[in-house]
Formats: structure tokens, sequence, C-alpha cells
């Protein structure tokens, strides 16, 4: 393992097989990742270098980073591999859902246990995923790269015909969605990325992310009860700001949901099914934030946020493979899943969430998350 | 040790090194204890033979268990280790600062963090209790039975001239506080076991004890992922029921505190903060339950009570020792405690905590909690 050498200790992560590793004493998360784009204009962009890939991706990226290649928009040629359990996956499925990307790019949930070689298709009958053939994802991955020596991670985006991954670079991913599948959105699907607000958006993003997104990882996977109690003090700072900031804005960026909303709501509602005592975030719960709360569940009850959620895969995934901080593998049986669904009052504060857009319909059948759900 | 014959697993309680185990899946609770009682009257005592141990002790007990002795209350001769980590142990703080038995009875609180072998006087500056000059308890056991086979346990009261553990029976020997050292009772005493009370009292006792007080534990030592779903059923099934109790209810037994209000509160003043999250008590914390978040609310305030917690010495008690299900052995920072201290509301239930009798005066310099209290 690359991540393993000198004085790093590797950490299983419900987003990589071998994905993250601590320096040190504290947390840091592998930014290594297979860069190719699917994009529009396959031409245009390889005719544009990239500068360093960015941690958050870059929704004005008109070009590829060193060695990445570019692949083409279209419609049924790739496949989403996306645990529902892993909150960097699930970004992926929630914007695809948004956008309505569901009938141009099929969806695989592996299930929520990896083991340490690859996360599997187990949760289907035959254990193979039905399109790809394959039984673990680190399959797609040696079918890319023979000696592929990193970790195996979700989402990945396989190209169906050869049953490579294409890309697993999960910051850049969801941006792709809204900029280089435009043609293939639904009718009324949000603009996540308004190009009057990128300006302001990203910052609150990268913010999001340093802080919370992985921010709760960094508290959980604490080498020392120092760089525990530092990554809980700016875990809970990041938080007190959010739940600041969203006292007069119904969403992150005003109105209307974003990108943005999106990658703040998959850590959310996760916070006190896992976070909150598996990784000890616990200042407070979030049902203690109200306004984040508010926000949270108001998200949760817009279509394409709540109805991708499956509570159990969630639990199941933490508990179970994070076998060094919770060694007996019980699972929690609480929280208390009902109060997802009650009235938080947002309205009050105007906005609506597609803007000019409309909901999406209903969720397939077959995409329904199998597992605890207060909505189902 | 002696409970790990067969197919027990022992493991490290706080209120004992080895005092419990699981057989087979389902956490077992050591009641083997050093039955002698200190009473008011030793002829009596023993002339009386009792039955089997309670598991709750017997507020009424006229005599002894089979192989028990009687020792003679006398003020100065005791000296009462307790550990303030330990909820069992807490107990006896509580009852004897609210039966003002400080000045008869002097106090030794060992560290939080205990080894396999003993809890140890590591609190002091030289590693040793001032006055029974032992560095672990253990020694005091030894001194009592050279060859003493289970648990060290807190609470244990010692005899002084001789550095003998005399009984560490904790469900009897808050009772025996109450009814044995009547004589020395401050004035204003509250009667914590009114007569007129007592067979409505022991069921509501019992009840806490097997399904909360030992419920948490059920639940944070189960052996298997069923195992736990059956404590946590059991436990909120509990929970649920003084949440209703209480509603019209100051105090469990009505108008005054009782015994019984010593030993929830215990409990209650550890959930979230360690059994919420540590032993995945975790379908709510206490805060979302009004009726019970109130009550203990309203003991914290009243003398005697919250003024007797260390809330660092009670989390890293739970977090450091039990390094099989927290093999890290980091503390959490959370959760926040200034919420000990907001109003409560239950005075408009009416009754009034001491009765007929007053609060304690304020606690002494030296017998003040050292750590986290938002009292102090």
């Amino acid at each position: 393992m690359a991540e393993s050498q000198g004085p790093q200790k590797t950490y299983e992560t419900e987003h990589s097989t071998k994905g993250a590793y601590v320096t040190g004493e504290e947390f840091t998360r592998d930014t290594n990742y297979i860069e190719d784009r699917v994009v529009a204009d396959v031409d245009a962009v390889t005719a544009a270098p990239q500068e360093e890939p960015s941690s958050i991706g870059d929704p004005r990226a008109a070009g590829l980073t060193a060695e990445a290649q570019a692949w083409p928009v279209e419609p049924g040629r790739y496949r989403l591999v996306a645990a529902r359990a892993c909150p960097w996956a699930h970004r992926s499925i929630i914007v695809r859902r948004l956008l309505g990307l569901e009938s141009v790019m099929s969806l695989a949930t592996p299930g929520p246990v990896h083991d340490v070689r690859s996360w599997t298709f187990d949760l289907t009958t035959d254990g193979r995923d039905p399109v790809l053939g394959t039984e673990r994802l680190q399959e797609n991955y040696f079918k890319r790269f023979p000696d592929y020596p990193r970790g195996i991670t979700v989402p990945a985006l396989v190209d169906v015909p050869s049953g490579a991954v294409v890309t697993n670079n999960y910051p850049q991913l969801t941006l792709d969605f809204s900029t280089q599948w435009k043609a293939y959105h639904r009718e009324g699907a949000p603009d996540l990325l308004p190009e009057e607000l990128i300006d302001e958006m990203l910052p609150v993003i990268k913010r999001v992310f340093t802080e919370v997104n992985n921010g709760v990882y960094r508290a959980g996977f604490a080498g020392s009860q120092r760089a525990y109690e530092e990554a809980y003090d700016r875990l809970f700072t990041a938080l007190d700001w959010l739940e600041e900031r969203l006292a007069d804005r119904r969403y992150l960026m005003g109105e209307h949901i974003t990108e943005a909303d999106v990658r703040l709501f998959t850590t959310l509602v996760r916070f006190d099914a896992v976070y909150h005592g598996h990784f000890k975030c616990n200042r407070n719960k979030l049902t203690e934030m109200p306004n984040l709360w508010g926000y949270a569940r108001d998200l949760f009850q817009t279509p394409g946020f709540g109805d991708t959620v499956d509570f159990d895969q969630i639990k199941a995934h933490y508990y179970v493979v994070h076998e060094d901080i919770n060694p007996t593998q019980v699972v929690p049986a609480g929280p208390d899943l009902q109060n997802w669904l009650s009235e938080h009052g947002r309205e009050e504060l105007g906005g609506s969430p597609f803007g000019a857009g409309t909901a999406p319909g209903p969720i397939a059948a077959e995409e329904q998350p199998p597992g605890a759900n207060p909505l189902y």
C-alpha cells in the first residue's frame, strides 16, 4: 500500500478499502484518484491541460490533469457504482436523481460491508453485479489497471463495454454530472451550479469538505486524545458557523438547492446515526442545532434527498467495517428515525428547492433503498 | 478468576475489577459480595439469620446472611471507599451527604481508571490513601481475606483500625446508612425510606435496578447483536415507564426524594455522557425524554446530588477501562454540560425534596469533585 510507508497507519474507511491513513496522529484522506472525466466534448477537454486536482473539484474545469483521459458522454454506456452507505458515493446518487440521469446512467449499489480487498456486489442474489458481471468492484479497477495499487473506492464510474473503471474522482464527478451531461438532464432539472453563485459557493463547499465532511473522520480516526480534541473543536466550530448561516437562508446558497447542499446533506444525515457516537462527535446531536436540524429535515423531505437514504446500510457499514474502533461490531439500534419526518418550518424562510425547475418524480421501485428509512 | 470458568468471558466494569461476566451472550452481574453489616445493635442483628441476599438490599433487614458478621456503628471508625466514576459507589456518596454522615464516616475516592488488579488511590499526591496508607484497595480486601478471590469493588466500607474491608455489599450499604446510622444523621436529614412507602418503593427500586441501572450494562456488554437488541428494548421499555411515571410525580415516590431517586439518578447522570454512545443506548438521549430530563436536572440542582458528580472521572473511567469496546481509549469531549443547570420547571408538580427536613449545607471543600461539573 502506497499510503502505509513511513509512520502512517492505514485505516479502512467507508469510502475506500485502503484510501485513508493517519500521518502521525491526525487522520489524512488519500486524495489520489483516477482523474479521467466523462465529458460532452472530448476533443476540447483533451486539448486543455489542467493544474493540480482540487479536493472539491472545479465546476468550470475545461481540461484534464496530467495523465488523465477524456471519455465521451454517451447514454447507456456508463454504470455508476455507489454504495448507499458511503457519504462520498451518496452525493453521486443524489445528483444523478436530482438531474434525472437514471435512464442514461445505470446504478449499482455494493453492500455496506466491504472486506480489505474491495467493495462487493453482495446485495444481489448471486453476488454478482447483473450488468458488470463482477463480484467485487476491484475486478473493474483491475480491468482498467491490472496492478491498481490504491484503495478500491466508491463512487466509481464504470465503462460497461470494457468493464473498466473510468473515474473514481468523486469531487469532480457530480460537477460533471451537472456540466457535461446537460443534454441528458430531465426536463425541470435544477441548476445545482448557478453561474452567478459559483464564486461564493466554492469557499463554502471547501470549508464544508475540510471541516465537516472530512471533519467527522478526523475526529473518529484521531490517533491520540489531543488530535481528537482538536478535530472535535474544528468540527463544531464549523457546525456553529453553518448553524448561523442557515438562520436566515433556507439553503446554503440562499433560495434554492445547489451542489453545496448535496455535499452537506450526506454528512448531516449520518450525524446522529453514526458520527455522534461512533466518531465521538458528541458535543450535541444534529437534533440539538435547530437551524441545521430544520435544514436537514427540509432536504430529507425533498424528493432526491431522503428517498435515497438507507439508514441500515449506513449504520452497518461504519459499525462493522471499523473494527479498530468498534471491535464488537454490534450495530446500535438507535436513534429513532421518525423525527426526520417532523415539520421543520423552513418554508417560512421563503425560497423553493428547485428554483425554476421541478422536483424529480418518485424513485423507481428497483432503486428504492431496501433498508430503514421512515419515508417508506 | 472464579467467574471465568466455562463459557463465560470476564469483563472489567467500573464497579469491579472482575465483578461481572457474560454467560453465553448476555451480560450478568456478579452478585457475590461480603455481606457484613455495620449496625446499631450488633447483638440483635447477629441473633437473626437472614435468607438469601437481595440484589436491591432490604430496608427492613433485621439480621445477617450466612457467614456474614455484624460490626458496630461507631463514629470515626469506618472509611467509605467510593470512586466518583462508579454509579454503584456514587449512591453511597450521595446518601452519606444527604444524611450528613460526613463527620462520622470519612471518604476515600479512588481514581477513575483502575487496572486489572484493583481500584487505586492514585488521585493523592503520593498515590496512597492518607488514612488507610494503602495504594490499592485490593490491599484492604487482602487484610480481610488474604486470598480474596473475587472482584475488588467499590463502594467498600473499611474498618480504619485494621484496614480491613467490612463490606462491599452496595445494595444494603445505603439502606443501612438510613436505618442503622440514625443516631448520627444531621439535623434535618431526609427520611429516604419512609415506612409507609416501602412496600410501593421496593418493586420500583427492583425494576430500576434490573432494567436501568444494570440495563445499560446489559446493552453495552452484550456478546451478540441479538443480545444487544434485546437489552436495548428492555432498557427503553423501562425508561418509557419512568417517563410516564414522572409525568405527574415530582419524584419517583411522590412528593419527596427517597432512596429510589438516588438509585435512578446515578444512572441518569451518566446516560448522555457515557451510556448513550459507549454502551449504544441510543434510541434517544436523556435530554429527549422531557419528564426524565426535567427530573434529572431537578435532582442535579438539589444539594447532595449534582454537587457530588465528576463528569471527567465518569467519562475517563468507562472510555479508558473498557478497552474491549473502546480500544483507542479516546475519551469523548462532549456532551456539553451547561444544560444541567437549565430551568426544569418541576416545581410546578409540587412537593419538596427534603420533606420535613432540610437540604444539606455546602459540600466541604476537600470533598468537592475535582473534575468537570457545571455547578463549580
